[in-house]
């Protein structure tokens, strides 16, 4: 007898069948005497089918016009709860939908990128003890003065952990089109094998660095209000990977190994600027114009300096590069630098692992692994629970194969 | 100086190149120096969309889910609202959208068919007065526990008459595709005319007898609360029809007509009951199971009895015939009935018209121009502004232009 929060995405309600399904899915966890709240996402591809409606306006990108499009969006999510509500009513089993708003979601007035101020959870602890199942629009909530506010990406997560931690719900279950988080890219590595398992801290790492399976900002709320997250598919009743703190882990007896997964990012670039003269404030004038071009950056590194000089390399998104590479030309010149290079064929792996804080050796070991099959490192960044490092991109594949296996990432821990 | 609200149905605002021309109309009406609150439908086929979408869930007609399907069909002219404010905005004209709920249009619990109950007027006066647009969605408002609830059939050009009155505009535009109110239906008649100004009283009962320009309903509200309506085209910039006071379209000069106009209703049907007994309780006895059926009868007539028996007659909707047939054979053995007879080829056709109280001699001008064309008057029913005959189907074109002509519909009066 607990409260759970289920969140489904997009390709889980992409029909009125598909709805179908996650409504007998909802039952059985009320048959089982738990309290479900449920989050969804926009039908299928409905939320694509707004934003190519708003771009027919073309409307500038104006606080007004940000506002009417959160008005928009959130129509989506709102069709949803109500096949939903619908569609559990007509089993025999009552529900009731709210959009954001009406929950009450309040958030700030951050149209399209909204952050959640504070929840009122009575109206749905009201329906639940009522033996209602709540259907709730994700993505959405409202300001103060009662508009309609958006979240942004990943923004249905969010409203789910937001949602369980208000409820103080035992967890939130993310439900997706794949099985869980994977130790690294399936479709690259034959071996990989989803995670019964991973820190929330692991978990931020592998998000970021490109395990799309979860939005970093949920997770981060989650981190913050210890809410135990399930990351599972709504295709099958494989119980998918559990994203909690590292105590709970230990708690539940699971072994925690050493490197929980390989994240790989490509589409990268690097851009170098040589022969810096090593002074203060050198390296905000050369990223200084980047930043004020909206232009993000990932990695930098700096080596020590030589005679009084240093080479000063970053990594940004390769749709980024020839942009970054004419303002960093421009810079060079102001800052007397010998030369720019550059090269956007390169891709990032990482290590990530909370055991690799009490386990000393796994940079050699990595290391050593790609040394190996001759795989040169261009660079290398970590950080407390990762090491990341940047290869030449069509050795990707094969860096992530050999990692894979060093580590016995294929085979199940302890 | 004054306030304005217009109303766009559905096929004004049926695509992102409608929804600017309705714009550019918007802003016209600003730069003339009034105020405007814009009322809109939901875009094209979209509701018809939605609708088909619940349909596939197949839900039965419960509480729970006519909540849900108003959650459902609300989003439709959400969209359009966010749509049309992008598209002022854009055009440099301030504009701010609304949802039925947050201007507040507060309504009683009846889902699917719910009643306005206040309206608060203060935010869209706040706009008003800062210079701004007020785009609300038609059709839709909320409870008092905050659910969303709509207005069933012509709920929009209800929003707007609600609107109007809650602002004390000055006058209430519905736009629609058709240039105004009409003499008679300009398909069948070549010299039908679009009027200048009709009464409330005469829009009543020419909406209820098949002008399908404007809803029973909102003309009630309209009258109800003295908001002059304009009915005009949102593809022209003809003036369209003034429905307002008998009392005003006088003040303002206009010549009044004897006749207004002529509606036409196709697709009746009638049905009579022979040999009846003339005892109290027997219409009630022949009806009630009509109306259990929740068959809607329109016209009916009792003649003066005969012997201590009479015949009964009334007429409904085309499709309800065989239905209503077959529970009147059920009731005609019950009350000894001597026959059961019906006709599915009839049609109705009336005359409407305020200055008809005045002028005695319109019924049998009438009759006279129908005998004349050897047109058989099959019922007869009366009102104080509207004379109704039902006749065979096959003659209603002939008995509309006849008609027509006989009392100069075609010519402008005076």
């Amino acid at each position: 007898m607990g409260t759970i929060v289920q969140k489904y995405g997009g390709t889980s309600v992409a029909s009125s069948e598909h709805i179908e399904r996650v409504a007998r899915r909802v039952m059985r966890r009320r048959a089982a005497g738990d309290d479900v709240v449920v989050v969804v996402s926009a039908m299928g591809k409905e939320t694509d089918r707004l934003v190519a409606l708003a771009a027919e306006v073309d409307g500038p990108d104006s606080a007004a016009n940000r506002r009417e499009m959160d008005v928009l969006l959130s129509t989506g999510e709102q069709v949803t709860i109500a096949m939903l509500a619908m569609t559990l009513n007509k089993f025999g089993c009552p529900a009731c939908s709210y959009t954001g708003g009406q929950v009450a979601i309040v958030t700030d007035d951050a149209h399209t990128k909204a952050r959640i101020l504070r929840i009122d959870s009575e109206r749905m602890r009201c329906d639940l003890n009522a033996g209602r199942v709540v259907v709730v629009a994700g993505f959405q909530g409202r300001n103060e003065a009662g508009d309609i506010t958006t979240f942004g990406r990943g923004g249905s997560d969010t409203t789910a952990v937001a949602l369980a931690s208000a409820l103080k719900a035992d967890e939130c279950e993310i439900y997706t089109d794949v099985e869980g988080v994977f130790t690294t890219d399936p479709r690259m590595v034959e071996g990989a094998r989803c995670l019964p398992a991973v820190t929330f801290e692991e978990m931020l790492e592998l998000a970021s660095l490109g395990s799309r399976v979860l939005h970093t900002r949920s997770v981060e709320l989650a981190s913050k209000y210890q809410m135990p997250l399930r990351v599972r598919s709504s295709f099958d009743d494989a119980p998918g990977t559990l994203i909690t703190s590292e105590e709970k882990i230990r708690m539940a007896g699971m072994e925690q190994p050493t490197i929980s997964g390989i994240a790989l990012t490509r589409d990268e670039a690097k851009l170098t600027v040589r022969g810096v003269r090593d002074i203060p404030g050198v390296a905000s004038h050369i990223l200084g114009p980047i930043s004020d071009a909206n232009i993000e950056v990932d990695m930098i590194v700096q080596n020590v300096s030589a005679d009084g000089s240093t080479d000063f390399t970053f990594t940004v998104s390769r749709p980024d590069y020839e942009l970054a590479m004419k303002l960093l030309k421009n810079v060079a010149k102001d800052i007397e630098a010998s030369e720019v290079t550059g090269d956007n064929k390169i891709a990032k792996l990482s290590l990530v692992g909370v055991g690799m804080r009490s386990h000393a050796g796994v940079a050699s070991r990595m290391f050593r692994a790609l040394a190996e099959e001759s795989i040169n490192i261009q660079m290398i960044s970590t950080s407390e629970i990762k090491i990341s490092v940047v290869i030449d991109e069509k050795y990707l594949e094969l860096a992530a194969r050999t990692l894979h296996s060093s580590f016995a990432l294929d085979q199940e821990p302890g």
